[in-house]
């Protein structure tokens, strides 16, 4: 169905911009007529034109009479742009097709401000797709902290690595490409003090091209990070540590704030670094989505938590018998609603929410 | 594509005497003219006529200038039944579409006799589907012992129970039908001792209708399977427990006699019963495949001794963090190559085999 295609290169431009948009939702625009794209356009950034203002300008005359798809239901309220309901009714738009509702009241009425005017109007094509397109955006919203997601690597019987700790290669090149276009797409990538003792990671987008390097956010409470560490070498500027006030007061910590590092005290709970108010401290600095890739300590706090917002989480086809397991603290349980499962490579990429989301 | 579309149907027939035709192939076939089916037929047990066979009998004149679709090339050789190639050639069929080569040098050739006799012939038409079909068969040929699939039901953190031993409703219902299904098209469904002793479970097809039961096998050195276990009370005479000719010399071993169950003295190794030994046996008492559900102790063993020949991997959207894990046993590497990915209601399924295979 046409609809379908033209919404799926609507979710293509808005990918672009996923995860620069923040605190705006990532949102794409396709304006069509007789069988032809006259025009299209995606959110860059906040305070830059929404993506349908941006097609309809780029149409000009020809978005009379034209359909106009949007991942987004069109905004209807005056905040850095004027309202793109009156843009679109403006224009001559015949019809416009929509992902998604928005989830924000404020912004919200757009659908039905364009039937009022007499705009046909279609709502959920393609509708998980443009969902999952402002997830960030919609935790955001309405959790008010930093949206988080969780990804592990491991394989067919759940380790994310040998007994000994190496985990190198669990998944494959494919795979590995991915989650650099995934950290891409989120403001910073969070680990934990022992992954970085044990990995030394970059943690930083090197297999794909990205105009912007996520932040790399390390939990560490006693500040325990090595200054030659290669974070700390090769990106102590772009590199926020989360630890506490007390840390604050050692002399290392004055050493990394010396090289550039961040570092952001939160209070503390009775396992460790309050996560939610790390996640809220991040929010504020504007660091709006972070990816966790570990270790096992972390992602079970974050889990036990509720603080896991979405799940990547790639299964190489191996057994390791005895190894590592992905999460480390203890039981819980915790039930998830997966809405995507598809091979990459030999691997395969499942993709979740929590359920109470 | 026509093609598919009839091979599609002659699988679904194969399916219907998957497992019971064994040690012969499951073999299902398709006879169409003119975008019509004319007949259809399956391989229902060894002994019986091939699905090919029937197809052609059942098709009479009609069968001239058909086409025939048959899940397995044709076999070529005088066996408990004359050769199908033969039949299709007396019968005038103008062209055989066939799914997978026959793995079996003494029957092949079939494809190369068509040809010569001037039938066009299209080979490899879901092929996938086709091996897969015949994927018990093709091990109980090459590796001279009885077929073994291993099913596990995990949580996506890789667990099949919580740390107390508790695994009830891991997966969902649409799960546990399908995993008595494929207890359905095995001979029979292999446990340890342990998983007795904890869940007590009757390894029987009870969701899903059957005409004949699987036979339930126990791995259980010392016989310490108690004689008021449901498969003791209620499945005696389906009951095989695998044993040590040590266990045999037992009191208990008499009493387990006399209630009609199987007793079967295998050699042991250095990590207790031998299960490649055990394997063979099965296969001498008419046992061609099995699936074993566990525990995690025997799919350690079977694997880490290259015994297992198909996964059968359910995962539940659920995270356990601590738990028990589907091998134990210490650490193992294997690779497997992953055929397919379902979802089964909010579960998937990862189907797999090993990648030597």
């Amino acid at each position: 169905m046409n609809d379908d295609r033209y919404m799926g290169i609507a979710i293509e431009e808005a990918l672009r911009g996923k995860g620069k948009t923040l605190p705006n939702p990532s949102v794409g625009a396709v304006i069509a007529k007789n069988g032809k794209i006259i025009s299209t356009g995606f959110h860059e950034k906040a305070g830059m034109p929404h993506a349908e203002a941006l097609a309809i300008e780029k149409a000009g005359e020809n978005a009379r009479n034209a359909t106009l798809y949007v991942t987004l239901e069109p905004c209807n309220h005056y905040g850095k742009t004027p309202p793109c309901t009156e843009k679109i009714i403006k224009a001559g738009i015949k019809r416009v097709v929509i992902g998604v509702k928005d989830p924000n009241p404020v912004a919200s009425g757009g659908i039905e401000r364009l039937k009022k005017s007499g705009i046909e109007v279609t709502v959920g094509v393609k509708e998980k797709e443009c969902k999952e397109l402002i997830d960030d955006f919609t935790v955001l919203l309405k959790k008010k902290r930093t949206f988080c997601s969780l990804k592990l690597a491991m394989t067919l019987d759940g380790k994310i690595a040998k007994k000994d700790g190496s985990s190198k290669w669990i998944t494959g090149e494919q795979s590995r490409r991915l989650v650099h276009r995934l950290r891409a797409i989120h403001n910073g990538v969070m680990v934990g003090i022992g992954t970085v003792l044990k990995d030394d990671p970059l943690l930083n987008v090197r297999l794909v091209s990205a105009e912007e390097q996520p932040k790399a956010i390390v939990i560490d409470t006693s500040l325990k990070i090595p200054v030659h560490a290669k974070l700390v070498k090769e990106r102590a500027k772009e590199l926020i540590i989360i630890t506490t006030e007390r840390a604050l007061l050692s002399y290392k910590s004055g050493i990394l704030k010396d090289l550039g590092v961040t570092l952001i005290p939160v209070e503390e709970d009775e396992t460790g670094i309050n996560m939610e108010a790390a996640l809220k401290s991040l929010k504020e600095i504007g660091i709006y989505s972070v990816m966790c890739e570990g270790g096992s300590k972390l992602a079970y706090s974050l889990m036990n938590k509720n603080l896991t917002d979405k799940f990547y989480l790639f299964y190489a086809p191996k057994f390791f018998g005895e190894g590592i397991p992905p999460l480390n603290g203890g039981e819980l349980y915790k039930k998830v609603s997966i809405f995507d499962i598809e091979p990459v490579g030999d691997d395969f990429l499942i993709k979740a929410y929590p359920e109470d989301s």
